[in-house]
């Protein structure tokens, strides 16, 4: 595990500097380390009863696979299977996932420096996923593009507060459905050089992404190394599909990272409660993650839970209320009991715009996304309708929230200058400390900088525009893809990848499914 | 104390059934009463450091008391006094509030529905203090008028999720300012029922407020409970001030409570740090209160704290960033090992407009508000221009957080119901739960209701006026207001008070000062 030792400040480099620039003082790292005990909802016992219900789901109701590899590795490790349904008998899935899963690992970026821990007290932040629609204030709501997923890649390797590239940060809806993944894998790999998500809309979409990995990464390091981490969804209530068991035994086998995540809209994948939500999630989630076990012992495996609550007047999922966020720390103290690492929360909202509504509903996730102890963060930046929506200005708005979360996340500096006990002493009673030799010897780092605030006069602030939040980040991402510069690769690498994917792509006919 | 027994649920009358409506479903109490411990960012060992620094502050640098009498009492204690300075050997301040201030007491209010406790797991949220300027979108900004201070008053107390009627909403600067506090006590006493605060500008007014509690709640009742709370600021660093500790003594002589509290804009009126700002905060917040016990033991006593991030650039004032938070946190931590209630926080944003920055900002201190186990929460709702202005729109889009905070703050429900396990049952695998008999059953109070977040599809929205929160908002607190009935109050008493106020008024002349 030498590979794994991770560096604690980013490399230099153009980007770096550009970066440095835009955020100005702050130090970007490969990922946030918390110095706090997570924030708990429910006492040991609490947590207990989610697990005997989780076991009792997994022994009485059971959870439906569908694919016959799946059924007969269950079946073989000891669950009851009557057709699809597959029962578990009390604690067989938590020890079938305790005796293999690594309680974190490493994933492996195309920059060594740019490597994050998934896991313990890591907390790693990825943009939005999954967005058919884009929408910024220029050209406002349409249909994702290959050129706004590569300009989401490109503001995620930019943003020092983001860790890791994400996946489907929009849907390409101008590429055929079939051969999407590769201009997507390929826009991770050659305009960031962070950790990226791979193809799950098929099995052999998700060997696809494994074969461009190993030709970036060389074609033996995925045996000793995770570079790739995929998002595997139940289909909740209780039922894992063929294409994403398909596409999870695809990177198990080759020693890459699956998140096992239920989809709950709560009321209506699962019942209209906290502990019954967490409850099924976690069953569902076991079940998920002991396949993966079963598939390769040891493969990294993460515990998924997206978990949003629902209008019961009309039926859609709503954000920043109050019980996603209950299951939101639950979960993650279950993760922890369990020994796994942990993905839910981000910044989502309802919101069709970047407005009130919109940072709201993101704050009231993102906090409770690190106050939890969250380990991977999807959805941290963009997110905007539901997730129907990819925004422009909600992904600038949302990493300056990002960047807050470091600084939070270091806790209180209790050294002598943190302290500052000389500075008030020699101050004394009635004097300002404007120009104390600490205050001027702390200007640069006392506090954290938003990019996208405006702490101004009204006075300024009107002789400026009187511009709202979203118009500043308007001018911020555009400014951003304007200085863009790609990240070093080698030639040869990103010659042999383009004939790999042409070549590929030649080999069968474009379709939209 | 048989008198501090306090009904859980409020009274009914047309008012609650308005409240109710606006609400929907979810009851309201007086006040939230929290399940879950607070998150802390310090070891007791950081803490222990705090205190220590604190102690040595008191002692090697001094407060100044710029008070005769606070000057001889503290002399008295065993306090060395040096002109206006008063260093404290170590523990003392400590000793002489841990011998007297009350853990926690009730505030009662004129219903007694409404009163509130004011400390322990108890937090009492407020609205916005102190603005000079109002603003809405139809008017924009402007200054504050006795009109717009009413309809304050009367939008919290048609909130459902603010418990206390506040204090100097907004400025009423159409009045003269010697004779504003009649109609700003006169407005809390009249158009609301809830528990409110007093004027602080000068020990004479300080009394009034006395006596115009005394003509409403009886003359020989404020010896035996505590109806007015009042906001007392040091000037930081480590100065109380004349006309502050003159208020503080009126209210403390008569039972009344005062919120001793430090306004900290960190970089400016202490060091440009965490530690060093919490400790010198708890100085002066533990001088003031020594002081008040001094004036009469057992007189209720609240720590506050307010403290902001600055700007370093421009010296402007930045709300919602992470030290603030982190001061919070850490000062909530020695409120409670001190064994005092503490006030901090609320929905306080630089913006200028209900927009992103303010909904996120604001968000920001909500949530460690709450978590933090703060107990009296000014500035809860309105707060806009870092408390320069008092938003209608922002307004109740915070009231509707705030709403949120009561929900998260009952923790996970754990009975049958809430586990829901025989729903999951009877459900099955694939089987959506919209239907059940138990979703049917948690319709109407499975989730908190938004008032402000719109949840619906892009195409309904748009047909709907594509209007932003703050847009929405604006219909929200107009019908409030329209819908606005006054509570009951006994004429005779209503008479009584009038009189008494123009008699007061007419025995002096106007002045701005």
């Amino acid at each position: 595990m030498s590979d794994d030792a991770i560096p604690r400040r980013r490399a230099g480099g153009r980007a770096a500097r550009q970066a440095a620039r835009l955020h100005q003082v702050q130090e970007a790292v490969p990922y946030i380390t918390r110095t706090m005990r997570p924030f708990e909802v429910l006492s040991e016992d609490g947590l207990e009863l989610i697990e005997r219900n989780a076991d009792t789901i997994l022994e009485r109701v059971g959870v439906v696979f569908r694919d016959a590899d799946a059924l007969e590795r269950l079946r073989a490790a000891g669950c009851e299977v009557e057709g699809e349904l597959v029962r578990f008998p009390r604690g067989l899935a938590r020890s079938i996932v305790q005796a293999s899963a690594p309680r974190e690992f490493v994933q492996h970026a195309r920059n060594p420096a740019r490597s994050v821990r998934i896991g313990g007290e890591a907390t790693v932040l990825a943009p939005a996923y999954g967005s058919p629609f884009v929408r910024d204030l220029d050209r406002g709501r349409r249909y994702g593009t290959i050129e706004d997923f590569r300009n989401f890649v490109k503001l995620a390797y930019l943003s020092p507060w983001l860790h890791h590239s994400g996946g489907t940060v929009c849907e390409p809806v101008d590429l055929p459905v079939n051969k999407r993944h590769y201009e997507m894998v390929y826009a991770h790999l050659r305009y960031s050089d962070k950790p990226f998500m791979g193809s799950v809309t098929h099995p052999l979409r998700a060997a696809d992404t494994v074969e461009m990995a190993r030709i970036v990464f060389g074609p033996d390091e995925l045996e000793r190394k995770t570079v790739v981490m995929s998002l595997i969804n139940a289909n909740s209530p209780l039922v894992w599909d063929a294409t994403m068991l398909g596409a999870a035994r695809v990177y198990a086998e080759a020693n890459q990272a699956v998140i096992m995540t239920p989809f709950i809209l709560a009321g209506a994948m699962s019942p209209a409660t906290v502990a019954g939500t967490a409850a099924q999630t976690l069953a569902e989630a076991l079940a998920g993650m002991a396949y993966v076990q079963l598939v390769r012992p040891g493969a990294p495996v993460v515990f998924g839970s997206f978990a949003s609550s629902m209008s019961m007047q009309s039926g859609a999922p709503t954000f920043g209320t109050p019980e996603p966020a209950l299951v939101l720390y639950t979960l993650a103290a279950c993760a922890r009991r369990l020994g796994v690492p942990f993905r839910s929360g981000g910044a989502l909202t309802a919101s069709k715009i970047p407005d009130a509504q919109a940072a709201y509903e993101s704050a009231n996730t993102l906090q409770p996304t690190l106050l939890a102890g969250v380990n991977f963060v999807l959805h941290a930046a963009g997110w905007l309708e539901g997730g129907l929506t990819m925004g422009y200005e909600k992904f600038v708005m949302d990493v300056d929230q990002c960047g807050m979360l470091h600084a939070f996340a270091r806790g209180v500096d209790l050294s002598e200058n943190g302290q500052a006990l000389e500075a008030i002493i020699e101050n004394g009673p009635g004097q300002h400390f404007l120009g104390s030799a600490h205050t001027l010897a702390n200007f640069e780092t006392a506090f954290y900088r938003s990019t996208i605030a405006d702490n101004n006069s009204v006075e300024q602030w009107e002789a400026e525009g009187a511009l709202d939040a979203a118009q500043r980040a308007n001018a911020i991402w555009k400014r951003m893809l304007a200085e863009y510069e790609p990240p070093p690769m080698d030639e040869a690498v990103d010659e042999e990848l383009r004939e790999w994917i042409e070549r590929k792509k030649a080999s069968f006919p474009d379709a939209n499914e």
